[in-house]
């Protein structure tokens, strides 16, 4: 559990994005965030007041959100003595990279001081289980991909609040940094050891009234050759009812993998449907969610009512259609 | 790397099962077995010549192997005063148990202090990268099967021992703790962090002489609802241009799982083919290797004449049959 007000340190970032986790949270969870916190050269922002660590200890300040990510995930050194004022000025120290904060002796040491927690997002401290494919109670719904970076987590968030604004009750449940920091809880379901991969997601969406939908933020795809392990046991442990396939306009490639070429979506709804299954026989695909930004308008009306009428299925950009007739659906 | 001579371990072990890891090694690494090494109280053996710690050191043992494994896996404090002794004695410490022997500041401080190794199997330290699923040279066959523990690891050392026999050059490459044991190196695939499972098996395999083959120790089943994450990231990750499918007579259920039924033969084998085809599109199934021990000869050889009939490929129980047919088809 991240504890809220968020100050988002964004450092001295010139990439937008590189400040994804940030950004998530100040697009979704606005009232999470007192502001941000940037050093001098960085030439991006969330849109959030800027403050000091001083500034925001006043305001209630409860967390230090260490908001941009970089390749290798690794804490630049420069960073360290906010990352101590912070923790002197009483709040906790939250970071998605990779290297954790709890390997930096002058960090533990200060945090003890202060009575403040590290809270590694990436490294779960959870003791989990493997996992039972034993049925569970409540509706689910994943989002799945043909690729990584479709939408996934927009997707998810788009659908929770469009349930909770019709009166369905509805959590986001997050599986990566950057959801996890929106929803102030999740498992970074690919940071989990291998063997508790459908544990984990298990875990992640428990028993729950029969009613209540959870919409699970999916990760990767069944045919990435990097991820698909983590796509197939969140699968599975999730049990979904319901998935809705997300897919990006204008890939060529799978990402970060140019001789790897993109699925079909109609391989992809194979793909998952039949795989999910086996831990629920009663899993359908309810709708199609496209990221239309790298095409116009009119493109985008077009793709997604041709595609619409090929499978018989809602197709919908969030982003410019909304998810209204995907929540239709459910 | 595991140094060998091994002194195995087996505690007070009075199930056979529980200590698979040293009756693996003791089956397939006799050389490498200088003895046993059991508490009063232990019904079970490995069948190699009983040693105690000294007479094992002074035979030049360089390991000394915890060779069971309990429910949960943590170390019994009970044996901490031999492992104390072995490390005394100049052995490094070799554990497959979830319980870190680097958890326990009295093994670290007697280690450094004897200037020994505390190698826990199921702790990889390798850094690892995501995968990448591009094409690597030499052959590769990987073991799948219907379900966990029905003989992947038996079928793979049987073809690595087949193949070699017939002047072909091969390697077993593990992937579990008893595998890794037996052939002194591997990686335990179900304890990576789930981003690096395809990554840790192409580590796994390099590159290798274009005749070469690699023979790779499967896990789990595409079709065990717990463990399937595991089993495509290692078939993504594998590549191989070979599947042998792996099953087990008489059993009703997989493995710990009463409430899931156990998938077909025709569908464990469309399954793996079409995922592996996302690595390697060149990928077949070329033979069944089937645990027959349920039944008696005449049923068993009943029903690997049919088997093989319905699916037109060799199909062998390792243990009864042999696996000449399956190393005839590559």
């Amino acid at each position: 559990m991240i504890q809220s007000p968020y100050l988002l340190f964004i450092g001295d970032a010139t990439d937008p994005l590189s400040i994804k986790m940030a950004r998530s949270v100040a697009d979704w969870r606005a009232e999470k965030c007192l502001g941000e916190y940037a050093l001098p050269g960085c030439e991006v922002t969330t849109g959030c007041p800027a403050l000091d660590i001083d500034q925001a200890a006043e305001r209630g300040a409860k967390s230090f959100i260490l908001g941009f990510a970089n390749s290798g995930g690794h804490l630049d050194e420069r960073y360290l003595e906010h990352i101590l004022k912070a923790i002197d000025a009483g709040m906790d120290i939250v970071s998605g990279l990779h290297d954790k904060l709890s390997n930096y002796p002058e960090l533990v040491k200060q945090a003890q001081d202060a009575d403040v927690r590290l809270v590694d997002i990436r490294h779960p401290s959870l003791k989990l289980k493997t996992g039972t494919g034993k049925k569970r109670s409540g509706k689910r719904l994943l989002t799945v991909g043909t690729d990584c970076s479709v939408g996934k987590m927009y997707t998810s968030l788009s659908l929770t609040r469009a349930l909770q604004q019709n009166d369905i009750s509805a959590t986001f449940r997050a599986t990566g940094q950057s959801g996890i920091l929106v929803a102030g809880e999740g498992i970074p379901i690919d940071c989990v050891i291998a063997d508790f991969i459908s544990g984990a997601a298990e875990v992640l969406s428990p028993d729950n009234t029969p009613e209540h939908w959870d919409i699970i933020e999916g990760q990767g795809s069944l045919s990435h050759p990097a991820f698909a392990g983590v796509s197939l046991g969140l699968l599975h442990g999730s049990q979904p009812d319901a998935l809705v396939i997300c897919h990006a306009l204008k890939r060529s490639h799978m990402r970060g993998l140019p001789h790897v070429p993109q699925p079909s979506i109609e391989e992809t709804i194979n793909l998952n449907v039949s795989a999910a299954r086996l831990t629920n026989p009663a899993a359908q695909v309810i709708g199609i969610a496209v990221n239309t930004s790298a095409v116009t308008d009119a493109e985008a009306t077009a793709w997604c009512q041709q595609t619409s009428a090929q499978f018989n299925l809602p197709c919908v950009d969030p982003v410019r259609h909304g998810v209204d007739e995907l929540v239709r659906q459910l």
